[in-house]
């Protein structure tokens, strides 16, 4: 039997991958379960985390053109019925305000009163009622393009939650744009898609495959809808990130016309893209070990944590002095669209105080006592290596290298990711080779196995159904690269214009 | 008479200045009414406003060691009851989810379904639901102070509205804190206020009073709010920022307890303290003229609009390349924590497009032509300055002196707001003059009159409601300066500690 290592997290990934994930969740202080129903409290070390995605991702909007607007958390029962499918999509699961005050009921409790003529949805997506104002601001081709975000929380009232990957309330992003050509705005929706890709590339360093749903996979009433897809380490899909062309049919829907320039009149060509806090599970299970959360520096909540160590009390004022000093002078080197970040941990808890960090996933941890002050030396630990494994410098070269150390686990996270997805994206063209990739060899411990098949499809729902039932397989995306030609479905031998991307997803 | 002179908005501030504010907001497209009742659509120009006030904002939060987080959007209704006065406060004005999906009706139309076991309420502010999260994560003095602030929306089912004054969904953040004793509580609520005074002054160009409220004024469970108060053009006063120190009335309700350094439990000390759109109002009504809106240039949407003309099409290339590189130029340039803002308007519309930039309150406006690029001469018009009024400036100089003029502008709006403030703040200790200073002088048309009255006040509600009710007059707060000491309250006679702040308010 191997020497068992002991790790932060019980279980570890290969043990139990869905309660790991909850227990990287609970160590790292990200996130917890609320009291009411579904929905999560997103802690203070969690929020940073998407505070950091948001400034970056709102930069790479703004530089497509894209403004950010607020539209009302309440719609209108009636604006979600006027699309026939995506009334269809979201009336099962949405929070329904029905009275606008409380009073005191015959038994002394507070009960609803103030009936509401007509119902209110708390918005579950806002399609309907920006396209309401859409509908008054564009009356021209020269209102055209228009590029609007929207930063919200939404809700859907989901029956099986997971912190950050299906929660009842979510906080994300919402564009909303209108064009006179249909060309024009599947442009804009691909370019959205890319923007998402680089994302989660550059940024939370991992890789994805942008593709195109299948037809029943569609965000409700679009005509086209984009996706990511990135593998977590249990091999299963996360999207990441969707990006919809919805044609006129919202334009119809919402009455958004305008005229052109020959003084005709026409409905406009919309979209919508969306991306969530369920980035922030993606990069929970791309990258943290048995150990806690690994967060790419890029988007971590923080860079560096320094732990001043002292024997006697005496020792203390030059430690802290010496950690102070090197706090502020990483603190004034700019990374990113932000500088340095530095927690200085005076807690005198000993040694949990390291693995507290290491659990927490900041990329860099520095022990600092009189020993290291005397040889002006900073021994600093990386969360990309092993836990024990330091390194040293003289604190000049560490305050002058920190950018380039930050960069380089940047680096290392994406390269690991990427050899994960590359080792476990399998062209398979035999169907017993397709359902074996997809059966856990026990039953009893479904253990990670399978991973992303890339096979033919003939494009029939039939196939597309048959495969889920047998498997809980779904088609991730008909990607856009890698799509080898065409083939015979793995489901019905039929001919297939190309491969399409199978796995279990999230 | 006076000569009539033409203004862009009509009515002006001194024919109806409520409607002027309407039209200020509809000319400067700001914001709009939505078709969900007392909701409000905040469209890009006025978005960026908040962008603006956020970033600062939430740059001084932190600066102060408060750290972001975010709670649910809705709370149960046993959380609202915890508190006595609080449900009180707010359970009349609230919106109430009590289904959690849609189904076909006998009709045909969609009808709620899925009724919940406890109904929800959508939060109006988050004392209860954060509370609950404190229970938990407070256990010893080490975990204290716990400081944390969220940015989100909220709702109050109001019925009277005004955009950005009173809606009934707004966003705002709101601080909640946690202490080990009650000086420091009180200490942060303060540091808190200090922090809004800033923003208020510093950024939004809008001198306030600081001070107290009085009981009958105080947030719905506070031992003690203090508050902000800021003079309108109208010399009404606006309410730009609430701190409450809330004694253990929370923590007894949510049950914050902590262990103390000698073992013993005891309950928490809490603060909360909250700023809203609200004071994109309060902008507004401080800043603007007959001509549309000003914003101070610290927290404007944009800074600089650059009008391109040009009388013949071969004219266009050289006079829109010049634009382009003084754009360019000019946004290369820092201005606190972003960088100058520029937007350039090609539109072929003549000198209504001047006028655009000036109802929508953009500080500089940049006319070039092809014999102002011969001349390498800049000419500009102030928002602060008469609209014909133009400087001039060479290229480089306009570049060079380009935050010197926009610091300019931003101080040159706080004195004059100051002035106002100044001249409409009276110390008024005879009964009948304190009347006559808040009575029209004119009922058909009440137009400005009044201000701030400096008065005594014996401490009693029953002169307090005495003079809300024979003029709506109230006390906006108690102030911390300029109290002159002892003397008689302006309503009873009896003595009085000090002079407080009266004045009608939004």
């Amino acid at each position: 039997m191997p020497k068992q290592v002991k790790t932060a997290i019980t279980p570890t990934r290969a043990e139990d991958y869905p309660e790991w994930y909850q227990q990287v969740i609970k160590v790292s202080d990200l996130a917890e379960r609320s009291p009411v129903r579904g929905c999560m409290v997103i802690k203070p070390w969690g929020y940073a985390l998407w505070e950091n995605i948001v400034r970056e991702m709102d930069a790479m909007f703004k530089a497509t053109g894209v403004r950010n607007a607020y539209f009302p958390l309440f719609i209108p029962l009636s604006f979600l019925e006027k699309e026939a499918q995506h009334v269809e999509g979201f009336a099962k699961e949405c929070a329904v305000v029905t009275h606008h005050k409380l009073e005191q009921g015959p038994d002394g409790r507070l009960v609803p009163a103030g009936l509401l003529p007509e119902p209110l949805i708390v918005r579950p997506t806002s399609e309907t009622i920006i396209g309401d104002s859409f509908s008054r601001w564009i009356k021209s081709h020269r209102d055209l393009p228009m590029l609007l975000n929207q930063w919200c929380n939404v809700v859907r009232w989901e029956m099986r939650t997971r912190i950050f990957l299906r929660t009842s309330e979510f906080l994300w992003q919402e564009g909303h744009t209108a064009h006179a050509t249909a060309e024009e705005a599947i442009e804009r929706t691909r370019m959205m898609l890319d923007v998402y890709a680089r994302m989660a590339e550059d940024y939370l360093a991992i890789p994805v495959v942008r593709g195109r749903k299948t037809a029943s996979e569609r965000f409700p009433g679009a005509v086209d809808t984009l996706c990511i897809e990135a593998m977590m380490q249990d091999r299963k899909a996360l999207q990441a990130g969707t990006s919809h062309f919805l044609g006129q049919n919202f334009a119809r829907a919402s009455e958004i016309k305008f005229h052109t320039a020959d003084e005709s009149e026409e409905y406009a060509w919309t979209t919508s893209w969306g991306s969530s806090t369920r980035l922030i599970g993606g990069l929970i299970m791309a990258h943290s070990d048995d150990d806690g959360l690994i967060m790419p520096p890029r988007v971590a909540s923080s860079h560096v944590a320094l732990l001043p160590i002292w024997r006697t009390p005496d020792e203390r004022p030059a430690v802290m002095a010496y950690t102070a000093e090197l706090a502020a002078r990483l603190r004034a080197v700019r990374y990113g669209n932000r500088n340095v970040q530095v927690e200085i941990d005076d807690r005198d808890t000993g040694g949990a105080r390291g693995w507290d960090w290491i659990k927490r996933g900041i990329p860099l941890r520095v022990e600092i006592g009189p020993r290291d002050i005397a040889a002006d030396a900073v021994f600093f630990g990386r969360r990309d290596l092993p836990a024990r494994e330091k390194s040293a410098l003289s604190r000049d070269q560490f305050v002058a290298e920190i950018v380039r150390i930050l960069d380089e686990i940047q680096q290392k996270l994406f390269n690991r990711a990427l050899s994960l997805k590359k080792e476990n994206t399998i062209l398979i063209d035999r169907q017993e080779e397709f359902y074996r990739f997809f059966t856990p060899l026990n039953a009893d411990k479904p253990e990670i196995h399978g991973g992303f098949a890339m096979s033919h499809w003939c494009g029939s729902e039939t196939c597309e159904n048959r495969v889920k039932e047998d498997l809980k397989v779904t088609i991730r995306c008909l990607p856009f690269e890698d799509q080898t030609g065409p083939g015979a479905c793995i489901c019905c031998g039929k001919p297939s214009p190309q491969r399409v991307v199978f796995a279990k997803a999230y």
